[in-house]
């Protein structure tokens, strides 16, 4: 990749049935087979995972978030290490987003002006600014293949006036953070507009205007639910350009990505399969399950049949129970494991099926396996559980950053 | 093996000027090269470590804790998954302790009686007690290669009086084990008497009078310190047959373990490595280090240049120390496997030298390099951490039987 086209985007085949895509981005770090998932490495590591394991489990490209390691260890250090792929020993391509969504987040500790946004950190409670050019000056120093635009992920449910506004702000902020980034670096607008058809439509409209290197819908996966999350594809995708590679930021459960891919996404990320594994939950292809739950107790097989992944083909349902049981690291590890596995295999079985022009009958058939175990609802409410992890999760940090205000005006 | 003959020990060569014995067991799991040292797989699980990686690193024997996997997930549950080998998928050796340390480490919550130990289980509270008889059974239903006799571990310090009662009471429950055995297991006879050097000469030759496949010297490593640790190991081991393996048990350091050797000690198993590996504490060539110091916050190197573990060959000391201060799992991951690594190479080495005849001269490089870094002090600390990190543990563990205790009578 020369400095000037940082992501080439070939298109290799189009699902005539449904308009879903198999492409291949070419990168700085190597090539991406899309559509991908890519899993979550927030603090410059995938929770549990090492980056021999990813590369093992065929993964080409995880995501790094800005605002985490802007706070710890920072872009100084980073940089000095030879960008991120370099500090954290992965050499295929990287992905960091713009830090937005967090920030704005954790909505209680923060301040949003025109020029950016001031936050206090969660580690030590020091205040800090965003802004579209410190944002991709961080990113430029974190060295990604792929970065992303400072952009206002407004929360949900969210009134039109200030959905507008919001999306506005994301407009200017676009254009601020093209005129900032490092140009060896590929450039993604984020579409924002809530749940409002004509500014879904308004702003997929300004940012497919940018000179980008790809397009990523954003303010989805915050509580809207899944249907309103496919109509927010689905009001934005005919406004994208075909040539350029789609990301649905945060998204989701195998459901969901079978239905965005069918929309035409090529590009996602979520902490789903990396959190539920840590929580005790893992993706089978009969639906997903609890592995504490007593069923399991004697179950000398493996969690999933179905499944030849490192987990399933060394160790026994009932043993990975035990370990949860007793709160052990490996139980972490072989859980996330498997669910990453689990996603990368589908992600590769969907390429397939675009390939074959037969998308729709293998999520037909996928989605008959996958539900005939579980009902739906169970499905669903790993989105509500998700959402109620990160609440909580923030909430500490917010009440850790509480604590720290605390003591520094006591 | 035969039944009747469940461990074949061979001396392979004796180190001239120290005694020091190399050797290979003979078990029926497999053959294990000694002095070895086996790392403690507490809950059928060597903390945050895999049984790949663990044969990977070499290791030929691990140790399961007979008193944990008792209370979870219970002795039935592994005979019904064909024994701890199958159901933690581990298909060398296994050596199983008698559970005797932690009852009796747990003074809180036990009434000793001539027949055995009443306690409450630290999970939920419920009433259990340990025979010699009973212990053995377990023991069986877990199926290691290796079993121990019930013990009583005296504390230190332990006044005459209480040291002679306690060793009594261990022959006693030695013979009572001995008789309840599966001959199918080797068995391991275990030497007390504390530090009183009459009690540990009479007890070594109790126990080496019984049909033992072996000879464990315990009642070490419970505080008294390096120097009485070693004067129990030199009051004990003239008493030894030559032909059995001499087993020094929660034993230790490198140093330790080197003094050890050249008294004539086979077999070792600690949780320091692990326990110091969670906890951010590192052996390396120049000694051992906190990782979490600010020192390696910019040291883009490994964090022992002469190490080609997997850590060391992948991973930065500055990336290691990122990942704890974050607290990432991938941090204790990689922490323990250096460390265990560690230990396997300094066991291959010792080894080697006692082939060689030359463990003199290896010990004595192998300290110039280990202290010319760090004082022996700190060393010396690495061992009251542990003992306060277990002192730790066990406080807890005490107070949640004291919680449901109060939450019963409540």
């Amino acid at each position: 990749m020369s400095a000037e086209h940082p992501l080439k985007f070939e298109i290799l085949a189009t699902d005539s049935s449904t308009g879903a895509r198999r492409g291949r981005l070419h990168l700085a770090h190597g090539t991406v087979e899309t559509p991908v998932f890519m899993p979550v490495g927030t603090q410059g590591t995938v929770k549990a995972i090492s980056q021999e394991e990813l590369v093992e489990m065929g993964y080409q490209i995880i995501l790094g978030n800005t605002y985490h390691l802007y706070l710890r260890p920072g872009p100084e250090l980073i940089a000095e290490a030879g960008g991120l792929h370099s500090f954290i020993n992965w050499r295929q391509p990287i992905l960091t987003d713009s830090g937005g969504f967090q920030v704005f987040s954790l909505e209680h500790i923060r301040k949003i002006g025109q020029d950016g946004v001031v936050f206090r950190s969660y580690v030590d409670g020091s205040y800090h600014e965003f802004t579209p050019e410190k944002v991709m000056q961080v990113q430029s120093a974190l060295g990604a293949d792929i970065v992303m635009a400072f952009d206002e992920c407004a929360p949900y449910p969210c009134d039109r006036d200030y959905a507008r506004e919001a999306m506005e702000r994301t407009h200017r902020w676009a254009e601020r953070s093209l005129a900032a980034r490092n140009p060896g670096q590929a450039f993604f607008g984020i579409v924002q507009g809530s749940t409002y058809p004509d500014l879904r439509a308004e702003s997929a409209q300004f940012i497919s205007s940018l000179d980008t290197d790809g397009i990523a819908i954003g303010g989805v996966s915050v509580g809207e639910g899944k249907e309103l999350m496919m109509k927010a594809v689905e009001w934005t995708v005919p406004y994208l350009p075909t040539e350029k590679p789609r990301y649905l930021m945060g998204v989701g459960t195998p459901e969901d990505i079978l239905e965005a891919v069918a929309r035409g996404i090529d590009m996602f990320d979520c902490v789903l399969p990396t959190r539920l594994g840590r929580s005790g939950s893992l993706y089978t292809s009969r639906g997903r399950v609890n592995i504490k739950n007593a069923r399991f107790t004697r179950q000398f097989a493996p969690v999933d049949p179905d499944c030849d992944c490192w987990c399933c083909r060394n160790y026994t349902a009932a043993y990975l129970r035990h370990l949860y049981m007793c709160d052990e690291i490996l139980a972490a590890r072989l859980a996330t494991y498997h669910n990453l596995y689990f996603y990368a295999r589908l992600m590769e079985r969907i390429r397939e099926a675009i390939t074959e022009q037969r998308l729709t009958d293998f999520t037909v058939e996928f989605l008959a396996r996958y539900r005939s175990h579980l009902p739906e609802e169970v499905e669903l409410s790993a989105e509500n559980e998700t959402r109620r992890e990160n609440d909580n999760e923030l909430r500490r940090k917010r009440s850790y950053a509480g604590t720290r205000k605390a003591q520094s005006q006591g």
